[in-house]
């Protein structure tokens, strides 16, 4: 099985993408809702928990793990790499080489959370590949709650986009780099406009996985995918439907069990 | 010293109250914003980091502790009260019987956070009290976020407060039971009209505070007041600014050395 986590429900759009791309395979979701969000906490405790997290979906049978937050991407990939001998894919990596695959884009705008965009990662990263790079970053903290609320095409999130993107002008590239962004992605576009490459690293890592299972042949297919959480997950119905238009079923797991 | 404590910038609403009804004397505020939010946390979490934040309040010197986070009263307060030997006040109790002087008013909303809302904890007490009261929650995410941006008079606020607040119809009282929304308390009253009585918990809890300490008068007074986070708080200063009028200095103390 294809083994996920994230702080909360924001990987559900990186599953989503991956049931488009990979239709076939078994996956199994862990989003640790009691502990979020994973992005004020200090990089030991994202160790420790990604660390916890992945112990438990390898005895779940998980035989590749998808970090499906930018956060614990950012922080905990080496160490879980370091720590398990499994493939471990995160989000960072594939959007930063998918970013890079256009030399003429030059202005790069990245929006996510404050933390993430805090975290300078991806600056630092693509500097280092392309110093004539301009990057803008950009946090947008209402978009997770608004998400949250189910409030994708309301007026009052159209708004806030705007007033959050208003920034942003000629730019060549927008990076989605919170998984809930991609929600929201039909009205960043009408605001962005037709032109600006928009990047959503879901899809990117997605396609990454397909071709990396295309050699890797002996995961479990099947339909009975498996939807875990710590905390019951606020407005979950709601959110779900949003993401995958049909109702999912998900079973409450303490993390202090894991 | 008067001892306040708060998952993070919230209880600073209360604080503005203790300086308007006591000027002279000196606080200590410590935000735990490290470990935020504490509605999402376990019952057994919030107790501890209160009463590790309460012992470190006294060895700082505090003599009373106020309890300035919704969450952590309903939780933590009795089990604090057990713990230690000094006056522990917290939000829900004065702002019960606040709510009880009129007996005339009947219909009684009351908004706050997914977790304060689903705690049931203010129809609980109220109806105890009195059976024949009417009482109406609704829970407003997307409050608090919008106050951390510090969009407090802006056009998309307006329209989110319109939004949620619709469903409230014919109400005598409305209860601000979130730390964080005080500071949208000109915009919601615009919605919800001169008629209806609006209480704000940080208000009451400072009247009966001043009655208090009108009894104990060895609290040290001063202008030296404290404030201490366990990690950088988001967007501070202008929240600060849009509390206090004025800069405030703060310290970060990680909450792993309480």
């Amino acid at each position: 099985m294809i083994g996920f986590f994230d702080s909360g429900i924001g990987g559900l759009t990186v599953v989503k993408e991956i049931f488009k791309e990979m239709p076939k395979y078994q996956i199994i979701y862990f989003g640790d809702t009691l502990r979020l969000p994973y992005g004020t906490k200090g990089e030991l405790a994202v160790k420790k928990f990604s660390e916890e997290i992945v112990n438990w979906l390898i005895k779940k049978d998980a035989k590749i793990v998808v970090v499906a937050c930018h956060t614990a991407s950012c922080i905990a990939s080496d160490h879980l790499r370091r720590k398990f001998n499994i493939p471990i894919f995160e989000m960072i990596t594939p959007t930063i080489n998918e970013i890079l695959k256009f030399p003429e884009n030059k202005k790069i705008a990245i929006i996510g959370t404050p933390n993430t965009i805090k975290s300078g990662i991806y600056e630092k990263k693509l500097l280092k590949k392309n110093k004539k790079l301009k990057i803008f970053s950009l946090s947008c903290p209402l978009f997770v709650p608004l998400t949250e609320e189910g409030w994708i095409n309301d007026q009052e999130t159209k708004l806030i986009i705007k007033k959050y993107l208003k920034s942003l002008k000629n730019i060549d590239v927008l990076v989605l780099a919170c998984t809930h962004y991609p929600l929201l992605e039909k009205e960043i576009r009408k605001i962005v406009g037709k032109n600006v490459r928009i990047i959503n690293p879901a899809k990117v890592l997605a396609k990454e996985l397909k071709d990396f299972i295309k050699k890797n042949t002996d995961l479990k297919k099947g339909k009975r995918h498996q939807f875990f959480f710590s905390d019951t997950p606020y407005n979950f119905e709601k959110i779900s439907h949003l993401i995958f238009k049909e109702k999912i079923k998900i079973k409450i797991t303490n993390s202090n069990e894991l």
